[in-house]
């Protein structure tokens, strides 16, 4: 039997990651700018945790190739080409470029699953697509969605996004056994799946988030399966499987 | 404006629990039994970490004084008096006695808690009483409601006893400002309120106990607004404030 866990926020088991097929959930905004960004031709992403680090791995890869991308504080860092919202990822700014991109909890997220098996990225927007390459996983491994989440842990927008995905992923797979995380989730989900954007402007970020500008990228992160692409992490650059 | 905050589960934000009104979750079973406990006339109960510390301090205070209570792996530990089972806190085993009690998730959470204005523990089955004294509080202090969780953080019937308590909060004091945890937890409640006993009894914990013969002990504690008591921590003792 498959089982299916949701870590709801930091600081995640690393006894649940570990040999998991793992997809990590940002849904304000880092996961889901990363679909967008490989949706409209961005070569890779490579999620890095500091400025510095962005800047010198560019400079070795090549500076016209990359794009520094990320946030602190929910804005552009200085210096940098893109900060972390979707409507910046268009086809003309990144088609073929490599993005370095850092942020305030994506990257540590993803920094935290390196014992999985499997390490894809999801949101809202590419849902389905995520399911559905976690479903055509051939072992038995136990699916894990990993909820980046704030600070302090929970993030009411990663639980709704995990929540989506238990549920998407019990429609493939009617027998999955659900752990207590993915059973809260995948509850939340359906509570507020009729209104799901209201839902997700209501969360803590996302009000900060509209208070700084970005209500629109709110209102974007929360479509559902409007994107059929899988940010599959390999070397340590997410790409889409070939 | 009065802010209201659930953590969700270990390790808890010590920021969050600093200089609030705190009360402290644990289902199944410790704060449902704590409620128990008092209701029926125990003197006090003070929350221990290990079963020897429970042993050394029962000497101290007088041996027919106290009761040592506590479970390992939800059975009573050997050579104590009353394992964590609710239906063990009889009238005629614990009134007039000071019960000393160390349980695996309840006794480390309450411990994670020290810096709070007030402590007190709930349960579904005193969640009104503890709501109404969170309501009498006169200072303006956030409210923040500690899931104790399991070894991996999240536990789902703490989670929906919480929801319980911010539901019953909001409805004393409606201008009440929430935080991701507690709407999270509030609707999880909501969406499970009408089957209460079946979500409790489809989590994890709820599933272990079930295996080992305590099923009548998660339907118990699965009981809304059943005792008129608010266990209180003063002085390292959880008692009925006089």
């Amino acid at each position: 039997m498959r089982r299916v866990d949701v870590l709801l926020g930091p600081p995640w088991a690393a006894d649940a990651i570990r040999g998991a097929h793992v997809a990590v959930v940002d849904v304000l905004r880092a996961t889901s700018t990363i679909a967008v960004a490989l949706a409209n031709g961005a070569a890779g992403v490579i999620p890095v945790a500091e400025p510095g680090e962005a800047i010198a791995l560019g400079n070795r890869l090549g500076r016209d190739r990359v794009l520094l991308c990320g946030e602190r504080d929910s804005v552009r860092i200085e210096g940098f080409d893109l900060d972390n919202s979707p409507a910046s990822f268009t086809s003309d700014a990144v088609a073929g470029k490599t993005l370095l991109i850092t942020t305030t909890n994506g990257t540590r997220a993803l920094r935290a699953v390196a014992t999985a098996a499997s390490v894809r990225t999801a949101a809202l927007v590419n849902r389905g697509a995520v399911v559905d390459a976690l479903t055509r996983e051939q072992n038995n491994c136990d699916i894990v969605v990993v909820c980046a989440g704030e600070r302090n842990g929970f993030a009411l927008e990663d639980a709704i996004g995990a929540g989506a995905l238990v549920d998407a992923l019990l429609q493939r797979i009617p027998d999955a056994e659900l752990c207590d995380g993915a059973r809260a989730a995948a509850l939340l989900y359906r509570t507020v799946v009729a209104r799901l954007a209201d839902a997700i402007a209501s969360a803590d970020h996302a009000q900060s988030l509209a208070e700084k500008g970005f209500a629109d990228d709110v209102a974007y992160c929360a479509g559902l399966d409007v994107l059929d692409v899988v940010p599959t992490l390999r070397g340590g650059i997410l790409a889409t499987p070939s």
